[in-house]
């Protein structure tokens, strides 16, 4: 059967539907229900986020009971916490009976310990063994967020009983057999294609594949996910530090995971959360926020403080005034250019030693060239405009120095940061940005000073 | 057998070797091929990628000449590029004989017209007709980018001949048989599983999984990567308009699909290309960056004109030349926020006319607080600092009403853009920028020349 055309994206079928609902929350039942129908729990989250807080309670409602916990779980962060504060305990309740391990992992940090603690109690002893051992491994490694939904037989198994319990079997993303010796070490896998060219008694060991790659538990979860994705293969075994199969990393988990990774560069630019909330409450929105604007502000005194020591000058010559951001505003794009491209092969490993020195060079000569070029159109533009053939040299001098020294900070400020373990995502604009700022005014002003007055 | 510990990326070890090179490119051979060894294509790509372009080439000559193509078809585009440029046509000749369409079709847009009919010319047939297939589609629409490594059974094969298939099959991420009717028209698939619990005289119509679902191969090919991560299936079928199967889309491509969608939102921030290169000559750098730059350029003096409407004022009160940066910063970086969650919510198709009043409202409010705070702060700052009560209830109100205006430009300029068809990721910050410096500099100036002079 073919998928309905994607044409209006559910989130707004939804939220128009939405909408229309009377505030009592009892209209058209019938029309969500057909909405629901056959929709991924991904969509009706996305849905859901896409409300504001009131409509999503009561879309919530309408969802059918057996989707809301995978609707919750495939929620942002702040959706999903906000949407949970609202739920009676009866309703966690029932909503956290018979809740496996991987859900309830992705939920405890958004829901109260109580709760957690409820959950476990309801769970069966199988997937709370399983609970507990993920909470061993810090949360963002792999060991935390591991699949448990892998078929493990004895590497002595015989083809004859794998086939049998293939059979029974239905689970997502299966194309092998996890093997193991007895003290449950991984030995390694055997395709289900090749045991059906096999004969019946040989043993799965001798079908094992060569040179099947495997994850470490304690490794990063964003460059196991790397490893699946390159590896071709639809999962990869997780083993502990001792080789023992603990389950496996999917390539469904695997995408969310570099998912997150990309949101997560991409709001972390602006010092958002990657789990940030649309329609999160406005003080709980507006504090979030208010972090990082308190970081630029001190920033932004900073360039403010340097530009008064030069205020005699402006009085004198208020073209500098006039002119300053935008010595200040071409360093910052370019710098930032060469940031995100240096941030950028950060994250894919790209930049090591060994090159540094060669991507610092190469930086610098695009920075001079491209300084060279845009110094020169401002410096007429200015020149003209103010009648001043040394404004017009003053600007092209501050421009081009301010555009090298942004070239420079590109590729050192990130490097920086990185070898100190902290986001060049996140601070390395605000830091970038302040040098680029200082240094356009106090080159711009200064030369002004010395040349103008 | 396990994989090595990944502790060192393979960029970095092959970039530290190649700083060891001599330049005439002969030393240390058995050291690359030890590291190249047992090394997936992606990792030689970003090893490749992260050296300067001398030593790019000389690597190039170490790689076993069996991974040179899937190496080539890893790297980003214009890496690619800049090493097939310096390739001669004998060692294109060579790369090309017996290429695959898909990896052809990926390369493609990077080679000389004359190179892709070489290549066509010593292709089999059968991948010559995949290839001129896929021509027939948008490059934006995974009709273009589908895989033909799939198996294609007629819907009324028995269990028993569908094993014996199954039986030589090999292929990556195989779960399933795409079933057919006469005509080629898709009739559903089959699991493998399902089939080792059938008997064998079964027809595979049978066995047909419901509500498996399919892409339309016009389908938008970042859309269509959602589908497949949201199926939990390993690959989709992919259809023409009349139904007929023409591959599939497997998880692999849906990864690097969405991750080169990720990467191409977060370049175009910088006004970048998603596959710009770190070691691109120094000249083509520059000239792909200074079109940003240009834009850029335009914006600030825009922003320039505006202050000098105030030349006059800065005059008499130089304290708001000092301040001014501060009220367009505040404006910037709030707006930037906003534009930046609003942005993944366009991406995330979380944003529709039945909730845009809803969002604008919220912006607004949150605006409106940390507004109310940051200009209250700074108007005390700026007060104490200048020692005029009167300057900073001037900034106070310049910094509040900037922030609001910043709050309402971030929500309503990406919808507007994104209605228009442009990209809101890559246009979106500079117009704010331009918009919160105005109203920054117009409210602040003006005002200070209403009230202080």
């Amino acid at each position: 059967m073919q998928s309905p055309p994607h044409d209006i994206p559910p989130a707004h079928a939804i939220a128009e539907l939405a909408s229309q609902l009377e505030d009592d929350g009892v209209a058209s039942a019938r029309a969500f229900a057909e909405i629901f129908h056959n929709l991924e729990p991904e969509d009706m989250a996305l849905a859901l986020e896409a409300l504001p807080l009131e409509k999503r309670l009561s879309v919530w409602q309408q969802i059918p009971h057996e989707e809301k916990l995978d609707a919750l779980v495939a929620m942002r962060g702040e959706a999903r916490l906000l949407l949970l504060r609202h739920l009676s305990l009866a309703e966690l309740h029932q909503l956290f009976d018979e809740i496996e391990a991987e859900d309830l992992l992705e939920l405890a940090e958004t829901i109260p310990d109580a709760v957690v603690d409820m959950a476990l109690g309801r769970m069966d002893e199988q997937q709370r063994k399983y609970f507990e051992m993920a909470q061993q491994y810090d949360d963002e490694s792999v060991g935390h967020w591991l699949n448990h939904d892998i078929l493990i037989v004895p590497q002595n198994t015989r083809v004859a009983d794998a086939l049998r319990l293939l059979r029974r079997e239905t689970s997502d993303y299966t194309e092998v057999l996890y093997l193991v010796d007895r003290t449950g070490r991984w030995t390694g896998c055997a395709r289900i294609n090749r045991l059906l060219s096999a004969q019946s008694h040989q043993s799965l060991a001798e079908l094992r594949e060569e040179d099947y790659p495997s994850l470490r538990a304690e490794e990063d979860m964003y460059e196991a996910a790397e490893e699946v994705e390159k590896s071709k293969y639809v999962a990869l075994p997780v083993l502990n530090s001792e080789g023992v199969l603990l389950g496996r990393l999917d390539v469904g988990t695997a995408m969310d995971l570099l998912r997150e990774q990309a949101e997560n560069q991409l709001m972390s630019t602006a010092g958002l959360g990657e789990d940030a909330d649309l329609f999160a409450p406005v003080k709980r929105s507006a504090r979030t926020r208010a972090v990082w604007l308190g970081i630029n502000l001190m920033a932004a005194f900073v360039s403010a403080s340097f530009i008064s020591l030069f205020d005699a000058t402006i009085e004198q010559v208020v073209a500098l005034a006039v002119l300053m951001p935008v010595v200040a505003s071409m360093g910052g794009i370019a710098g930032s250019q060469t940031l995100t491209l240096i941030v950028r092969g950060l994250a894919l490993g790209q930049i090591s030693p060994a090159n540094f020195n060669a991507l610092l060079f190469k930086e610098l000569r695009v920075g001079a060239l491209n300084g060279a070029l845009w110094s020169l159109v401002i410096g007429i533009i200015a020149g003209i405009w103010f009648k001043s053939v040394l404004l017009g040299l003053v600007i092209t001098a501050a421009v081009a120095g301010n555009m090298i020294v942004a070239s420079i900070s590109g590729v050192v400020i990130p490097v920086m940061l990185d070898k100190l373990k902290l986001d060049p995502a996140l601070s390395g604009s605000v830091i970038l940005m302040t040098v680029t700022d200082v240094v356009g005014f106090v080159a711009f002003l200064g030369l002004g000073t010395l040349i103008l007055l």
